[in-house]
């Protein structure tokens, strides 16, 4: 767990330091308002079109899932300057239900120096409330060096 | 370019198969409200913050870049029972700001014939009205198989 008063620059982080998000619940009308604004399809607008579907009942978009957790990711990892992604490799392996209250965390995998910033390889696993994972993110995320900070 | 009443079976698809969507405006009280709501951050946010940050300006959060960016995919790739994500893989070489326009073009990469699915893997390019990249995505959809479907 993080102090997450103090920002953290490239030279903070080591490869295996974790963090721990608080709890987003799911709510049901936000799921539905969710998808009909970017994601309009049967299986994550109504419940009983979502039966028949390969998702069998309704089923967030896995968009939705992906910015509640970055909205976690951004209140439990503090980097000095934000969270700013470059690049992702995220998989849905369940579904995000009405009702789930989702959790996440991550931990550093890489770290790769730049010259006047750097890059931290952040994996995070979101879960529901039953344990299970509903979304593997992988992102390469830009950090600031302090030294270059203080210049 | 595609009849959007045919839904679209993994026999119809062929690599190189491409779908051109609709245009998306970018309103910024959209820009705001999502970054409110599931990524709020100084950049994404206030004006000033965010000239003085890496964005050098009002930006909208990558996941509401791909969240438009998926709108415009269910409205362009017709697929027999939905477009559903397996996993993808996403970069953001350019920001999307306030008043952008995006469009997005999808090109069939690979084709993976399972035994009742299959996975289409789809690259999709966003651009903005001046033709610049916001978001390369490229992602594996399940997809049904027409046989499997008639039985």
């Amino acid at each position: 767990m993080t102090d997450r008063g103090t920002p953290l620059y490239l030279e903070d982080l080591e490869v295996g330091r974790r963090f721990s998000s608080g709890a987003a619940e799911v709510d049901r009308d936000a799921v539905l308002d969710f998808a009909g604004q970017f994601d309009p399809q049967p299986f994550h607008l109504d419940e009983k079109l979502a039966k028949a579907s390969v998702f069998r009942g309704l089923a967030a978009s896995g968009w939705h899932t992906a910015s509640l957790t970055m909205g976690l990711i951004v209140g439990s990892v503090p980097l000095a300057g934000g969270v700013v992604g470059l690049s992702v490799d995220v998989t849905w392996p369940a579904a995000t239900r009405p009702g789930d209250v989702l959790r996440i965390d991550s931990e550093v995998l890489k770290i790769e120096p730049g010259k006047r910033t750097g890059v931290a390889v952040l994996r995070s696993l979101t879960r529901n409330q039953r344990d299970e994972i509903v979304q593997e993110m992988t992102a390469r995320l830009l950090v600031r060096r302090r030294d270059e900070t203080m210049r």
